[in-house]
């Protein structure tokens, strides 16, 4: 039970090995009674979960919270729109909502090195998006802000196709000539499909959730590293079993 | 010699290994005497030897040749203003010049893997770049024409810096969350050079020569390799000695 190990040993073997030590004021809880009066929830769960947690969120949280969400994924609505999760979140909860992206190899981070990251607000939230960023900012951690929430989340969304074509590749044998022009394509791809559907700033495609979450996670991320297995397998195993295999305890976030 | 070995063995071992066969019609030669009525002239000489050879070639190719640059670097001219070098080739021999940059490790290129560049060429020039496309396009390699030569041309000069910039972190110990946000950064910064000085379209940013070239360099390329060696090693072997080490009978062009 992960909660239990982070009470008690305040450590995250399965995600962050033996070494690293977590802070004795992180208190994890599998209940939501936790939430009662919180200002700051911060969302990771799976977006395949969101469906079930979210209801349940509602009305627990202090009146003038915020919510900021690190989920990558999108949503489908009944009309079969998609939608960035953090707008989801922002509608069933009813409170600002923002999103955090980012390069960010927690691995990395837990020994303290350097990764930045974008923090994506809705315009009229400036204010609560700084106190975000008060809270996230260290000297190790850079968040930077940008007023445009849909374009942030839709990088960090979308950026897991690329990461799974540039898995292929790598499966398939296929050199970083190749790889490179895939993620090049998949870069551009994004830009299409946000400009075509949403108003995203073009900036946005130069922060950290952007080209830098997405080559990161093209060149070392798991899911890439999932995907090429699965290519090389061959169809004899499946990707939970090569889950199983290559990170024993984790589980990537549904890519679709 | 490396011509007499192109010429007598059809192989050029130092930069493309013992299995690599060049084609049996391909001539080398140490002459510029060959160059008598060339319509089309690729240069690929490193960009501090331009200086010297491109006096020496005027009036030797054909009266409607046209040339195409593989150089990567800038010119400074004698008022210290920085010219591309497709710039200087095509005024130095009056003819049209193109230029072809992008992620194309050649070790890769040579064992017939796919690989994607930019051709970039003068507005005025659409036929000629037709016909360098026609010249370089292979199934397993895939050159697209993009009017705009002085942004392909800065962008192939300018990624080597930021590659340079990645070799250091690696040679630091720093992660790949630091890499990436390098890379990032690099980006905008010559996205942001170019801007200010030429009239550089958006997009060619998002070609082969742009984001394609920069994160392959930064990845996989030699400088970042030779720039992590020199870190590495505290001041204690020079930059020769470690292309040496690294890299037996090649040298990296002059980063600078």
């Amino acid at each position: 039970e992960v909660a239990h190990e982070i009470n008690e040993r305040h450590t995250n073997t399965a995600y962050l090995g033996q070494h690293c030590e977590l802070p004795t004021n992180l208190q994890a809880s599998t209940s939501l009674s936790c939430l009662h009066g919180a200002q700051v929830l911060i969302v990771a769960v799976p977006h395949e979960f969101l469906d079930e947690l979210l209801p349940q969120l509602r009305g627990k949280l202090a009146p003038a919270a915020q919510a900021l969400s690190l989920v990558k994924g999108l949503q489908v609505d009944e009309r079969g729109n998609i939608m960035p999760t953090s707008l989801s979140i922002a509608a069933s909860l009813g409170v600002p909502t923002s999103m955090l992206a980012g390069p960010n190899i927690y691995t990395e981070m837990a020994a303290d090195e350097f990764a930045e990251a974008t923090i994506g607000h809705e315009a009229g939230n400036e204010q609560g998006a700084r106190l975000l960023q008060r809270l996230f900012n260290t000297p190790a951690f850079r968040a930077d802000l940008c007023a445009d929430l849909v374009g942030v989340d839709l990088c960090a969304a979308l950026k897991n196709c690329v990461t799974l074509a540039c898995g292929f590749c790598a499966g398939l044998g296929l050199g970083m000539n190749t790889r490179t022009a895939v993620i090049r394509a998949g870069h551009n791809e994004i830009k299409r499909l946000c400009r075509e559907y949403f108003p995203v700033r073009e900036a946005t495609f130069g922060e950290a959730c952007g080209i830098g979450d997405l080559v990161l996670s093209c060149s070392v991320g798991r899911g890439q590293r999932v995907a090429a297995a699965f290519v090389k397998a061959g169809g004899a195993k499946s990707w939970s079993e090569l889950e199983l295999e290559l990170m024993p305890g984790q589980h990537l976030p549904d890519p679709l």
